[in-house]
């Protein structure tokens, strides 16, 4: 049972490539009119998209495109196909192609994207549970305002439901006497938001469990319509307890490696399949990625390389400075050959609140975890357990302390040592698949001015 | 390394119980200050919730209560707890516990419900795979218009970030000359929405890739208070191609037994807990779902068992009445003692509009899976695969077909019969632990009013 991807007529055979998505390959089904105990069928019906159910036998193939091939004995149309099928044998864009998201998985190349994210998602389920990690489920609305300021996704039911949100007014927004937005009102009796990340939450159940993984939606309300954004994307985040940040470096290696070999071993097809089609060498560039010892340097060593280095760089830098896409791409590619690199203990001013303190007070317990291509994959860090440091590091930040009381709590009640790591899902499936666009990595994507289907 | 469950002092020796989540059973620590090689520490420090690092011997336990003891040679206080620790030793109200999500993890019932909550994540994803289905992410965020009216969460940034939100005028909302919300300059260009259910969008990768599955979150604004209803919650969709409603009713049987059997043989110690301390019995329970035939019937002969029936029920019924859980729960706990019950073919007028119209033209080809206990948790159907008939069916319902355009495509494009089922997955977790109330049975719940940590 499939769907049909091609159709060849030879005078009194017909050979029907017929695909049922469990893989790239078709099987090639032989129609011979004339053979004995066949039954006819209204062939008219068996077109490009069309589906159909097909009895045969398996013989070897006469043809040197595949081994077997399926001797057709009867054929029935379960669907046909309306001539305006929108992919036929044609190449077709990749840009056209999302406006059919709901048909691209028909076609090999988001076929074998499908496949290949279904497989890096189970590798990532298997690492982890192999490894003794439980996962948990961190909320998607919050009203916790430690979340940081700004490109939150405001979630309401002070709007109506779909049918009339188009023709709501503003007026019938409930407001206070001063006319502010009502939000005692809203369905959580605050403004509440889409979460930008887990690992807080996550942190609350390494402090219970030891070790524990998020693996779910995030959102970004960010205005970037590139190829490396999404306003919606799925993020796998680790927290260990008793860990520091070798630890850290030591999992997200593993982690990495686990996923690319599970790929590697169980997407063969695929794999060739990319390796000839999308990205050239993408088999022996992730080969070298589940083999190889990956790179670690500190920050400051990374700088004075850049520094030294002989080409020109359009952002100049000094220490101090965030490292752009073409410094992290020349470090990966360039010094170290295509070899994936840790770069650790970044200067605290530019990184987060909770990254823990380094002892010379000037940089934080940070890595970024970079890979030819796609840049930073992973960023972690280890947290900062010391209840007086991070309450200093809010001060100086001027982050309301009350809103993190929880968070507080955690270093109040048995604090540990502990650290993690987030890992963009998409960007994975780009980095494994070597699809260029991001909007290509997840099956419906959400883009600034698009949430169709 | 751990956190300290208990502290019991007697002359020179100390009992620390040591719990580091990874099971129920804690690690009784014996600390013989009068032993040899012992280090001395201060014990001051290690109190109830505290974190220590413990080094020993692992011998044969004095006591009864556990088989192995470790004698402790090295206790290091990692963190101390400060004495307002809000979990101590005295049983403490679940209600109370919800006020403390960030802590609770660290009790005996929310450990145990954590654990087996990842198993049967685990077993979920293994099931699936191991027959061939693939995962896909439906999207969370949705502009579009079929997933009908009401009791979605309005998603946008017409209203700014966390920050601003609480002291954002009315009059800020960007609005047409006609006073309407003015959707243009909003995030996506239009209203959008939290997703109710990945089903319509798991239909397009069913009928690309054959059989399919999502496990994500979606929401309700419902205003429910009660013990079965969350805001937010994880729902798991699978979708079969080529696929009736029996082999629909047999995939649930198949998946529902599986991940039952995985939590009896995996999380044999929290099931005792479960067996013990929430609901009794609750492992014969599932050992009958495990192993026992489902009983399948119509709709139509349990119309005609309830009405039979001895029993008085609050709500009287005839045919065409959706059933009450007083009716669900007389057909599984008294009919048939217990086991778990499908009910098929269901009147149309009281389904969704994309469930497969039955010959007779009264009933569609939907299924209800009813436990004891829990009552409805997995509902499901076949799905209307006749462009005709499901343009009727949208005719009739007066639902705009042109927002359906995608969905209407995947019959128009070799159309295949496909059914499908949800089941909520936190009804899951009550069903496998006996946990009474939902919001128990997730790490961080959202219910109206409340959408904190």
């Amino acid at each position: 049972m499939g769907w049909v991807r091609t159709l060849r007529v030879q005078s009194s055979v017909t050979f029907i490539e017929v695909n049922d998505g469990s893989c790239l390959s078709n099987m090639q089904c032989v129609m011979d009119l004339e053979a004995e105990g066949y039954d006819q069928v209204e062939t008219g019906l068996v077109t490009t998209g069309a589906s159909i159910w097909v009895q045969g036998t398996v013989v070897k193939s006469q043809g040197s495109k595949q081994k077997v091939e399926l001797k057709v004995i009867k054929i029935v149309a379960v669907g046909k196909s309306d001539p305006s099928f929108p992919i036929q044998k044609k190449r077709v864009s990749r840009e056209f192609l999302r406006t059919k998201a709901h048909l691209r998985p028909r076609t090999n190349t988001f076929g074998a994207v499908a496949r290949v994210r279904n497989a890096l998602a189970y590798a990532t389920h298997k690492f982890f549970q192999e490894n003794g990690f439980v996962w948990v489920s961190s909320p998607i609305i919050t009203a916790s305002d430690c979340e940081g300021a700004g490109e939150q996704f405001c979630v309401t039911t002070l709007i109506p439901g779909s049918q009339e949100a188009a023709n709501s007014p503003v007026d019938g927004i409930p407001k206070t006497k001063d006319g502010l937005i009502d939000w005692s009102q809203d369905f959580f009796g605050k403004p509440a938001f889409l979460t930008v990340s887990g690992q807080l939450n996550a942190e609350t159940y390494a402090t219970a469990l030891s070790d524990v993984y998020t693996f779910g939606p995030t959102f970004r309300a960010e205005n970037s319509n590139t190829s490396r954004h999404l306003a919606e994307f799925w993020m796998i985040e680790p927290e260990l307890a008793f860990a520091d940040l070798n630890d850290d470096m030591a999992c997200a290696t593993a982690y990495l490696q686990y996923v690319v070999r599970h790929v590697l071993e169980n997407c063969k097809e695929d794999m060739e399949f990319f390796n000839t089609w999308i990205e050239k060498g993408i088999i022996d560039r992730l080969s070298d990625v589940a083999e190889k010892d990956f790179v670690q340097l500190t920050y400051t060593d990374a700088i004075e390389l850049l520094l030294k280095a002989k080409k020109k760089f359009e952002f100049p830098l000094e220490w101090g400075c965030d490292l752009q896409s073409e410094h992290e791409r020349y470090i990966t590619e360039e010094v170290f050959g295509g070899c994936p690199v840790i770069i650790r203990d970044y200067p605290k001013d530019i990184k987060a609140f909770y990254m823990r303190q380094n002892d010379d007070g000037k940089t934080v317990a940070a890595m970024d975890l970079l890979v030819p291509r796609v840049g930073e994959l992973i960023g972690g860090s280890q947290r900062e357990e010391r209840l007086e440091y991070l309450e200093d590091r809010l001060d100086e930040l001027k982050l309301n302390k009350q809103s993190f009381w929880w968070y507080l709590d955690l270093r109040r009640y048995g604090s540990v040592p502990h650290a993690g790591f987030g890992l963009g899902f998409e960007r994975l499936v780009q980095f494994a698949t070597g699809i260029e666009n991001i909007r290509d990595a997840i099956p419906f994507p959400r883009v600034p001015g698009s949430a169709e289907f």
